[in-house]
C-alpha cells in the first residue's frame, strides 16, 4: 500500500545545548554521526526527545542545514516538522524536502484541544496540498501523552485513503501495545514505528517498521541489532535486556537522564544542559542511574 | 506592588481569515477598531480565542504590525507572545515591545507536559533576560483546559519577587473562581484579569483588573460598561445578563460559533471562515444560536 523505505532504528537525537541553553550545533552533528556511526538506520532530529518544540522555527531550519551541510547524508533523516500552526509546520516540511530529507515526523497541531478528526483531517489536507511536493513523506506523530491530540484509527485511515502516497507511516509513542497492534493489523505495508523500547520486538513481529526511541541516544548498536536481527535466537534476550536497561530510570525525566548519560559516557558535562522549562538532573542522580545501567554492558563510550 | 495600567476589557480579538484559511488583515483590522469605538479598553490580539497558536511566528509579527501601522495605538494592545519555544516566545515578544505594546499576554511553554514550577520559572527567567527591556510588562497566561500547563500560587509568588517591575498581571482562564480569588487576595495590586465573563463582577469586587473574554468580540459595549460601572445598582443585573448571554451557546466551540455571530452581524459570510484544525459552525446551526441570543438585547450592528 504505502511506499515507506524508511526502516528500522530512527534515533529521535538528542539536542546539545550549551550553558545558555542554545544550541550547540557541532555536539550535536557530533552526536548524530555517532548514533549512525554505531549502526542507527536514520535520524529524527527535532523529536520530542530533541526538546524540539523548545527551538525555535530558526533555529531549527537552520539547525537541520548545517546537519545536511555537515554530510549528514538527508535521505535517511525523518526531522520533527509538526509544529502547533499550520503555517509554520508548512514551513518547516517544506524547508526539510529542499534539503532532500527522506520523510517528516509531523505532529497534529497541538495546543488546541478537544479538536475533531474531521478537522485533523483538514489541517494535514491543507499542509500536503500548501507544501504541493510528490516527493513528501509523512510519518503521523502519535503521542498522546505530551501532544494531548492524537490519531485515531478513522483518522489514520482517511489520510491513508486520500494520501496513499504521501502519509506513508506513524510512530506510535502512545505506549499502548494494543493501539499499535490495531494499527499494524489494519493497515498492512504501513510504516508504523513503536515509540516504546519494550514493544520493539513484538511490533517487527508484526510487522513493523522499527522504532523511534528515545534511549537509543545512549545504546544505538543494540537498539539497531535487534531490528536487524529481530529473527534469530536471541532476540528475546535482546528485547529484555533493551527493556530492562529502560526501565532502570522509568521514573526520572527521560531527556535531562540521558543528556547526563551522554556527558558520563563522552566525559563531557557540557552534554548535560537543557533548554528550560526542562531542568538538568544532578550529577549526583545521574551517577546513580549509571551505577545501575552499567550492569547490563550495553553502553559503548564513543572514540 | 506592581505597575499594571492595564484595566477594564481587553478583547482577545478575533482573527479574520480568507476561504483559503489565510489571514484576512482589512477584515480583522475593522474588527479592532469596532471592539475599540465600542468601548474595549484595549486588545489581546492573538489570544486563545484569536486561534493565535494556529498562525505561524511571521504571520503574527506581520498582522501586529499591520495593525499598529493602521493607526491602532500600541499603548493599548496586550498582544499574546508565548509559544512552545523559548526563542520563538523572545522573538514575538521583542516584537511587540518595538511596536511600543503596553504589554504582552504570555503563555508558558506548552508542549512538555508535567513540567516544574522550577522550569517553568527559569523559563520565564530567561525570556525576560533575553528581551532585556525595562520596558516589558508581561502578563501571565493561565489556561490550564486548554495549554495544560500553568501557574501555581508559588510559581505566581516567585515571579513577582523576582520582576516586580515586569511581572504585573495575569489572565485567568481556569474558570474556576476559587483560584481566582485566591491569586486576587494573595497578589493586591497584581493585574489579574479574568477570562471568564461570568466571573467579572466578582473578580472587580476583589479588586480585579477586569476581563479579557471571547464573548466580547460580539458584545463589546456591554463588557465593557459593566468594567466601567461594576460599582452601580445594576451591576448585577448586567453581569446576569452577560452571563445567560454566554451560557446559550456554551455548548459550541467557542471560536467557530463566535465568528459565524460577527458574520450575522455584519451580513458578511466570510467572517464564518476559521483556520483548521478547527470547523467552521454551518450557518444552520449559527441560526439557532442568533435566535436565542438576540433576546438580551445585548448585540449591535455594526455601522
Amino acid at each position: 500500500m504505502s511506499d515507506h523505505p524508511m526502516q528500522g532504528l530512527y534515533v529521535p537525537a538528542l539536542t546539545a545545548v550549551d550553558r545558555d541553553s542554545n544550541p550547540d550545533v557541532a555536539r550535536w552533528i557530533e552526536h548524530c554521526r555517532w548514533l549512525l556511526a554505531e549502526g542507527a538506520h536514520g535520524l529524527c532530529p527535532f523529536g520530542t526527545t530533541s526538546e524540539a518544540n523548545s527551538f525555535s522555527i530558526d533555529e531549527r531550519t537552520d539547525m537541520l542545514t548545517q546537519l545536511v551541510e555537515a554530510g549528514v547524508g538527508p535521505a535517511n533523516l525523518m526531522p520533527g516538522t509538526g509544529c502547533s500552526a499550520l503555517t509554520d509546520t508548512v514551513r518547516l516540511t517544506r524547508h526539510a524536502l529542499d534539503l532532500g530529507c527522506g520523510g517528516v515526523l509531523m505532529l497534529p497541531p497541538f495546543y488546541y484541544k478537544a479538536v475533531t478528526d474531521e478537522g485533523l483531517f483538514r489541517s494535514f489536507a491543507e499542509v500536503i496540498e500548501r507544501v504541493g511536493d510528490d516527493r513528501l513523506r509523512i510519518y503521523l506523530y502519535h503521542i498522546p501523552p505530551v501532544a494531548q491530540v492524537g490519531f485515531s484509527l478513522n483518522l489514520i485511515e482517511r489520510l491513508i485513503t486520500a494520501y496513499p502516497k504521501t502519509v506513508v507511516g506513524l510512530k506510535d509513542s502512545s505506549g499502548d501495545w494494543n493501539n499499535l497492534k490495531a494499527i499494524l493489523n489494519a493497515f498492512p505495508g504501513f510504516g508504523a514505528f513503536t515509540g516504546s523500547e519494550k514493544l520493539l520486538l513484538d511490533s517487527l513481529r508484526l510487522g513493523g517498521a522499527g522504532s523511534i526511541n528515545a534511549v537509543a541516544n545512549v545504546i544505538p548498536g543494540p537498539v539497531a541489532r535487534l531490528c536487524d536481527t529481530w529473527q534469530g535466537d536471541d532476540a528475546e534476550a535482546q528485547q529484555a535486556k533493551i527493556t530492562a536497561f529502560r526501565e532502570t530510570f522509568a521514573d526520572y525525566a527521560p531527556v535531562p537522564a540521558l543528556k547526563q548519560i551522554v556527558a558520563y559516557l563522552r566525559n563531557d558535562p557540557e552534554w548535560g544542559h537543557v533548554r528550560p522549562p526542562f531542568l538538568p538532573l544532578g550529577e549526583a542522580e545521574a551517577a546513580k542511574i549509571v551505577a545501575k545501567i552499567e550492569q547490563y554492558g550495553l553502553m559503548k563510550t564513543p572514540a
